[in-house]
Parts: C-alpha cells; structure tokens; sequence
C-alpha cells in the first residue's frame, strides 16, 4: 500500500466527523511506544496492553494503536486473540476494555483498510469487524468499558458490546455512531444493538443524524451508564466491575446468552451478505474518492 | 351521500372524545376558504396547501379539510398525491406538515366515510389510509410535524409517521390514540410506530385507556420530540429541519429505511387482511349504530 | 415429602435472596388461619380469598399462603380456578390482585416443589406456573396488582402480568427478577415480559445482576407504575382500576391482546420444551444439592 507511515495526526483533528469516525492508520505501523519496564505484570500483544490482575480475576485491556486507536486489521486481530486467551484462561472473570491513547478510546474503523485495497482485503476487514463484535457481544466474561476519550462510530460500537459503560465526564469526550455525516451507514447489526441499548425512537434519530453525546447527553439517554470523573474512570470500572463478580458466572453467562443471542444470530444468518454489502459498498468510485479525499485532508493537516 | 353539507361543527365539539376520534366531514364539502392572492408562491390541491420554500429545499404542507381536517377520502388521497409530487421534484429535500384549521391539527378518520356506504366505499377508504402512512412513514423525504392543534387518533398517525414532532404548547393540543374510549382499536401497523416511538409498555398502557397526552406529558413520553410556544412552531420546526437537511440524503434515507423496513413490511404483507378486517368490523351493524349516534350528536351540537 | 411442617420462617429471612427467590413451603400446610367472620362478603378458597364488589364490578383477590406466600402448587392451582371463576362471572370486570400475609407479596417459586420430588412432579409443578402466567397476562379483565410486601422473582412474575402495578413505599419491599443471586436464571417468557416492561437494556442489566429495586427506583425503572404510602395501596389501585374501567371492554380486551399475544405465542409454541428444560436443569444434582443447603438454612432459621 503507497500511504506513507509516520504521517501524524494533530489532537484536533479528533474533533472533525471525518477523523472521529474513521481513526486513520497513518501512524498505525509505528512500533507501540513504551510499555516496557513492568514487563512481568503485563502481557499482550504489540497493539494490546494486558495488565492482569488475578487475584481479583480482572484484566485491564489497553488499546494501543496511537493516535487515535484506530481499528486497523492489525488491531483487530490482536484485540480477538487477546480475548480468547482471557476467555480461556479460567483465571479471569472480567475485563476492562479502556485505551492506552490520550483523548480517545477509539475513533473506529481503519480509513486505510478500505481504500485502494482489493475486494479480498475488504472482505477480510470487515469479517475481522464481525469477529471482534460476536466475540465482544457474546463473551462469556464480564466486560466494562473505561471510556477515557472520544468514542465515534467503530469505537461506540465497541463499547456497545460491552456489559457496562463508564464515561470520562470531559465535554470533548463524546459518543455515539455518526456515520451519516461521512454519507454512509452503520451495518444492521450495529443498528439492533444501538436500539437494545438506548431504544427504537432515540436510535432512529440519532443513528439519521449521526449524534455524538456528550457524557450528560449520552448518560440520560442511555448510551452510557454511569459518567466518572477523567481521572476516576478505571476504578469506577473496577468498582462496578466487582458488582457484576458478585453473581455467579454461569447463571450470569446464561442471563446474558438469553438477552443477546437473537441479535447475535441475526448476523450470524447473513454473515456472508453482510460481507458482500460492505465489499460492493466499499469498491464504488464514488466511496473511494471521498475516502481519498479524506486521507489526502489528514495528511495535509499534519504540518 | 345522504349526509347534510354546511353542518357546523363548534370548536368546543373538538374537546369530546368522538369529535376528537373522527373528524367529521359534516362540513366537508364546502370548498376550501381564502387561499388566493399570493397564488404564485403557493401550489397544491383544493385541501392541501403547499407553501415551497425552493431555496432551502423545503416545502411547509398544510391541511385544508375545515373545521377539523377530517382525513375524508378526498384528502387522504390528495395528500397522497401532493407528497409524491415533492418526492419526485428534486427541489425538495424535506416536508413541514401542519393544518390551515385553527386548534386542529387533524381529527382523525372522517365518520361520513365509515356510515351508510358499501363495503367496496370502506375498502377503498382503509386502502387510502394505509396509502397515506406507507408514503409518509418511509418517505425518503425528511418530514417533520408542526403540530399546532388537537392531534388524536388519525392526526396522531401522521404525526408518528413523521421523522420528528413539534407540539404547541397550549394544554388543549393533546395528542394520542384514543380509539379505545370509542369501542374501537388502532390497528396493529399503527401500533407497531406507537411501541416504536414510545416503547412497549407506554404504548400498551395508552393504547389501553386510549390516553391523550397534553404536551409536558407528550414531552416526557416521548411521543413529541419538542414543544414550542403556540406562535414559533412553525419556525422550531423549519430550525429543525435545517438540522436534519445537513445530512447528506443517500445515507440519510439508507437509515430512515433500515429503521423502519421491518414495521412497515409487515403491514405489506397483511394488507388485504387488514383491508378485510376494517371493513367487517365497520359493517356491523352495533358500529353502524354507534357511528350513526355519533354523527347525530355532531349535527345536533350545530345549533 | 420428607420436610416437616410448622416450620416458621422469621421475617428477617425475607431479606435474604435465598428466601426472597424461592417462598419456602416449610409452613404451607398449616390451615390458612383466620378469615371467618365476614363470610357473606368473602368467598374463594383456602389459600385464595376472594372479596368481591358485584356493584363495581371488581374483586379483591388476596394471597394467604403463609408465612410468604410461596407458590406452591396448591396456590398456583387456586389462583388459575379463582381468576377463571371471577373471568366467567359477567360480574366482574377488574381485579386487584394483593397479598393477606404481612411484609410480602410473594416471595416466588415453592423450594420444597422443587427438590426431592420426581421429574413428572417438576413437570406438572412448572406446567402449573406457565398455566398461571398465560391465564393472568392475557387476562380478559382488568388486573391491577396491589404490592403490599417484598416482591421478588415469582412474585414479580405476577406482578408482570398486571396491567397495573402499584407499590407501597417501603424500602424493604423490593420488586425484581432476583433468579441470578441463586445461581438460576429466570425463563425466556419472563424475560420477554420484562423487556416489554422496562425496556431491553434496562432488563439486561436487571436481569444479569438480579437487581431488587426498591420503591423510588422500581418507579423509575417503569417496574411499577405508582408508589403509594403502605396504608393506601389499596385504595390508590381501586382508583386505578376505575381509570380503566371507564374503557369499553371489548375494544380495552381486543388491545390488550394485540398487545400481549405476541409474547404468550412465543411461550405457547415452546411450551413443552420450556418443561422440558426446567425439569432436566432441576434434575441436576448441583442444582438439587444447593437447594437441599438453602431449605437446610431455612430450617436452622427457625429457632
């Protein structure tokens, strides 16, 4: 692929739909910097920080794809592996799924990986999409969102499939999936997870005007469930993560299996199709354009 | 058509449950008042009015069916056809909805179309009703209802098929479905927007005891988005607008229909059943009866 | 059964989850004390009285199995006859449904129907719940439940198919689906009936941490639709009832079930199953040993 590495975003690029929606990869084959040092308290991939605490049967799981976390093929491969691992590893109950990026928790899918690429690339990016959703949605462990930054589009789908969500109470820290204003759509089963959460009304006019909610908006109407101060969002997660320890698994796992799995196997029915939609999408001249056009603006903002 | 023309209806009639239910069209055929002098800016049919704001992509649509905008035959399919008229004009983006009658904004089905006429009459009345809220439900337009007037029953239904709703704020304007305090029902596709607009259990409980809601109440169930003082309606709506029409269309009206493809198919499919079970519950003869009262009551109240 | 009657149950085990799930039948089969006296006006069975009000057209069904109104079969049996009596009585057209025994509602499903009997006793006693579930949600009268005590899991359930629900405000009475705490997890129809109620996301997270809401957040949450002072619950769900009464009964029944019919289907086409599944989950000897530990505590309680 031509885009040069190393191009970087400036933080107030965050602010712009275009930014917010798609996190670029133009700094994304940077080698994760630091992270070293407490080596034996953390393990995880280049892209996934895992600091386990087993004593308490928790993980804190860190994304780290700076600038802005955005979900390259790279990283959502290593965030489905990283999961597996916990899942297996009878050690741990819960994880906390926050970002190791300051000021954002994920501006969502990679504008890389769908521009200029091949059909098979596309098909292989968005299977990675549906992988990391089925396995978020479904997952046996207790999973709660420390949102520390702003979460548009792929990074609010993320924590939608969470269990529970808190959200730093910082007004530039917003949420929510605003892909109209970029001229496309969010996927069905995005959709049906948007309107389990904060119901069919609210998700039908948010999801039309692609709102991103600040941390009041989001809390009342339901897209978050608590707001934390910054620099208390981890342990208000670990807090709250302790609550939902105090239940046994199995009848929790159960609970939870029986909440979500219509929604699930609705796109586990059309997998395929939903591929063939994002390919067919993807490969018009016209959504090519734009997403070069879009590229071509972040780099020039880099100055 | 047996029924005297020129009965007046008295605006304190629109306070009654069965005036409020039914427009009537005891005064329907009286051609439609006033209207003409700046006849260059305005278009439309004999009871719908279409104001064109060419420039902003907007059209303000007003009901003319005096004294209470009765959905008679008429302007059920006048409606119709001026709707598609500005989906097919490329100069218009979205649609204001509200009434040229004072206090009302429509009272609902028209009794006259229900009593003393044939069964194929009835057939061809429920088939308009249906025509109107499939147009307006998944209208690619963006339309948004300024409810300045009472809003029961059939009113309500347009306004629940618009995207967004803006009530006047005078206790008198209330807006729900009351069929039942009639002995009648709504029927299950306009139920379905009901638990879609203001969730299951609020829709069953006012579905029920056939609830109409002033507008803090409106507000608070979510069966209005705003309320604005009496004289601004019109403007929040166009306000609003503006904030729909900076999203782009295509993936604008994508959503709008993946929202709302499910609940509208599902009348498509049953639509001659429901044909069917209008028009053999409109010809018994204890609803004969009831509607014959009705529009007994309303002649006499003319005084 | 082995178990010993006269067991007491003190009150203070109603606040633990074990004892708040499962009502136990330690002291069921002690005859129902009190209740002559007034006999003209009462009628109904042992654990079912029956205070009706021809002129009103209502009836006041209490629950008197105590100390905790566990469900056993015998209760469930007599409220199905009694609720099918008052259904074929054209006298009555509303019932409110309350508890005799002081401090609880219904703590829920009888432990000792539960453990130590053989699979066809499961079968029937689980066939005895769907039965009573079906019978009181599609209920052609109005049913209005007056909460007068702890409120957790089956009582709950009957709580759920009201079409009104009114709590007293006392803290410790608490009303939820608690099955979690128990290592259990409540049946797809209840959960269906909960997300109707208050909404999926809400009852997702209800319903995996087995919340017990007190009365100022059951109102929030839409659990119950009104809080009134412990003295007038009762007369604050007459009221109620006479709001609903006011409603033609064919067209409030027709809405009801357009409603409802929907959810009963789900259970009504998967019904044996769902015996099926609940006997081989009780059948299993962990689950069998836990409950023989919970009666075991139950039991020491008594001193």
């Amino acid at each position: 692929m031509a885009l040069a590495s190393g191009v970087r975003v400036p933080a107030r690029a965050l602010l712009r739909p275009w930014a917010l929606l798609w996190g670029t990869t133009l700094g994304r084959r940077e080698p994760a910097a630091g992270g070293g040092g407490d080596g034996e308290r953390r393990f995880g991939s280049q892209r996934v920080l895992v600091e386990p605490d087993a004593a308490a049967g928790v993980a804190v799981m860190k994304f780290r794809n700076p600038p802005v976390n955005s979900l390259s093929l790279e990283l959502l491969t290593e965030l489905v592996i990283s999961l597996e691992k916990l899942e297996n590893d009878k050690t741990f109950r819960g994880v906390i799924l926050t970002s190791d990026c300051p000021r954002v928790f994920s501006a969502g899918l990679d504008l890389t990986e769908m521009c200029g690429r091949n059909p098979a690339h596309y098909a292989e990016y968005w299977k990675a999409m549906q992988e990391l959703w089925l396995r978020t949605y479904l997952s046996s462990l207790v999973l709660v969102a420390a949102i520390n930054g702003a979460c548009p589009a792929g990074g609010c789908v993320i924590a939608l499939a969470c269990d529970y969500r808190v959200l730093a109470d910082n007004p530039k820290y917003r949420i929510g999936l605003n892909e109209t204003l970029l001229g496309i759509i969010a996927p069905f089963w995005v959709k049906d997870a948007y309107v389990n959460t904060i119901g069919h009304r609210a998700a039908e006019q948010a999801l039309q005007l692609g709102l991103l909610f600040p941390p009041a908006e989001a809390l009342q109407v339901g897209l978050v469930d608590q707001v934390a101060p910054e620099d208390q969002v981890l342990s208000t997660a670990l807090s709250e993560m302790a609550r939902w320890l105090a239940i046994p698994d199995h009848a929790r796992q159960l609970t939870k299996n029986m909440m979500r799995k219509a929604t699930a196997d609705r796109l586990l029915r059309q997998r395929d199709a939903d591929i063939q939609n994002f390919v067919s999408f993807i490969c018009r001249d016209s959504i090519q354009k734009s997403l070069q056009v879009y590229l071509e603006k972040l780099r020039q903002r880099k100055g």
